[in-house]
């Protein structure tokens, strides 16, 4: 197929790419490099150095003999590059991940919150039209997230919810309540995207993914230059990736509050593979299909103690901490969310395991020393 | 008490800046003046000359001996200015009208959807971070519309829905599945108001507004250069003052599709008082309160009726036609909305009387010769 990743210099659009190519695609990437930009304004920097984009498609291509075509477009400002991209292009699949990906960034001020929702609201808005001049019967893959469902006291379905009130039924879009400006982005997404799909016919696989974790894909690991952009810090960093940094540098694992916060985690190896089954599986023309994108739930707590205990294992002097919460969220709470739709289409989970607790910390330890510890602890408050 | 009119310069707004201004308020208005530029754009203009801002509020003083403050201030793009202006005029209550109102300008091209969504969900985070800033105790009035939540197959709630689901409760926002990219914009600033109440406890009351009608108020009616700006146009106009019009002006009513599109409506005068009673009884510290504002339901082809029989009554040759519906939107649905908040707290409604319409009729008729024909008929599609 012909598939075009958004957000192609990111943490996850980045393997992405490599992926599809390394399956014998045809693979663009559109990036803007904007990340780097936010990276910088929080002080915060990936754990390996990351060669331009320019430098790592020159080195795929060197290291397999594949193309990628890459884009330089600001797809939230720059309408018109992004049309001319996708006329270029020409893609049948377009992986959306351009988006700023940070909750506690979308926290920090006034000016990160409008700009979280701005840009990311702007730039999917900006893809519906262009697709539709484009290639409307191009199938988008976007990459929303189980934080826009927050932490109702009902069981969460895969983005629709049948219901009846009165006597009366329908098929709704589950509620949402979410827990961040970067989150309520993605709500705004999901509702334009669904009307979208409703009034011009686009088709769409909305992916509300749980928290990413993990430092290397089969892609990442053919050279230094190829590596993606891992964060282990307290704005860009996923709990996971953070908590395992924290044990290789021998720094207490940070827990907000009780730990009792409750999500959907999964795999970077499995993200790229429910990327693949919901491309090789579009959504059909004018359907809005959402898939929650986890394999198995864990409590903040229980993360930290499974860390705690491979890394002593591996003979690191480690402890986990209790902060006071920056973030205002539900201490303890019910949480049951459905995910069976990418089961069906023959996702077989990678569950964590102690091995790969154990493997990512050593990964992490081999770059240690560019650990910026200072990065690591939260300093961005929910709070006004 | 203090209040501060978002948006005073419009068919609502500057209505709203009068009524409290007569009835003894302090009262101060922000504009930018923006939805002038975007009646030009559209080949738009209200239907009588609306003097500027500056003068409007140097004739109501002159008139009334009553102090209106204002401040031109673009909401959305100089947050500063309105940080300013919140702190010099310190508002205990709100009313948020500042927002880009027309489903068809939404729906023009890209360039004006993505102007509405970022304008008006910018606007508002801007106003929540300025009022925890500035005046974080005050009661924010946010204007949304009966159109967020579409035409479910359920009856329609107050914004919040008490839901079972797997023998588990909990009250959610009600799923909302709107028409347009307007009125996707509103459920985003529902979306995000709600998060800022619960969040940071700020206090907001939103108004889920059906379609007003109406010409004069007791204020407006003072004088020529206090009235307000009645659009009869496709783009900004509502249905019942396009009619009116239509009438008043011998043109075929335009009936989009077969006219079976059932809403809640409401008289200019009740939106004031809504308003009223509304920032009379504040929503709590941290309470994000919904309410339906309207006062009855009609279909389009039952207002038409209504109107070809009032305008034949007063002597006038005037028909109804159906045209194909430029909008994407249910021909039939189910249509039972609750709006009980409002009258629970004492609205009186002043139900749509053959004297209202006549009313109008003759109040268009005084200035029939301004209405530019060609703007009658929709020229914007909902479809690519």
């Amino acid at each position: 197929m012909r598939i075009l990743i958004l957000g192609g210099d990111g943490y996850l659009g980045w393997p992405t790419a490599m992926y599809f190519s390394a399956r014998g695609h045809d693979v663009g990437v559109i990036d803007n490099m904007i990340k780097r930009q936010w990276e910088a304004e929080v002080g915060a920097e990936p754990l390996f150095p990351i060669p331009t984009l320019t430098r790592r498609v020159s080195r795929w291509r060197t290291a397999t003999g594949r193309n990628i075509e890459s884009f330089v477009v600001d797809i939230a400002r720059n309408p018109r590059g992004l049309y001319n991209s996708l006329q270029q292009f020409k893609p049948d699949t377009i992986v959306h991940y351009a988006e700023q990906p940070s909750a506690p960034f979308s926290m920090r001020n006034r000016d990160a919150c409008v700009e979280t929702m701005t840009n990311n609201v702007a730039g999917t808005l900006n893809l519906g039209h262009a697709m539709m001049s484009a290639c409307p019967n191009a199938h988008l893959i976007k990459l929303g997230t189980m934080g826009e469902y927050g932490t109702p006291n009902i069981d969460i379905e895969e983005g629709w919810l049948e219901i009846t009130h009165k006597g009366r039924s329908d098929r709704v879009l589950f509620p949402k309540r979410p827990g961040s400006f970067y989150h309520l982005s993605k709500v705004a997404d999901s509702q334009n995207l669904e009307f979208m799909c409703r009034i011009w016919g686009l088709r769409v696989t909305d992916l509300n993914q749980g928290v990413v974790y993990g430092v290397n894909t089969e892609e990442t690991a053919i050279s230094d230059d190829l590596k993606t952009s891992f964060h282990y810090d307290a704005v860009f960093g996923t709990v996971l990736n953070r908590f395992v940094t924290m044990a290789a540098v021998n720094f207490p694992l940070s827990i907000y509050g009780k730990g009792g916060q409750t999500r959907g985690y999964l795999n970077i190896l499995d993200t790229l593979r429910c990327v693949e089954l919901a491309a090789n599986t579009p959504a059909k023309q004018g359907e809005f299909r959402v898939f929650n994108q986890f394999t198995e739930t864990f409590s903040v707590a229980e993360l930290a103690e499974r860390v705690v205990k491979v890394a002593r294992q591996l003979g690191l002097k480690v402890s986990a901490e209790n902060l006071e919460n920056p973030r205002v969220e539900a201490a303890q709470h019910h949480y049951q969310a459905a995910n069976s739709a990418l089961l069906s289409l023959g996702l077989e989970p990678r569950l964590l395991s102690d091995a790969m607790i154990a493997d990512m910390i050593e990964s992490v330890r081999r770059s240690s020393d560019s650990v910026q510890k200072e990065s690591l602890k939260p300093t961005i408050s929910w709070r006004q």
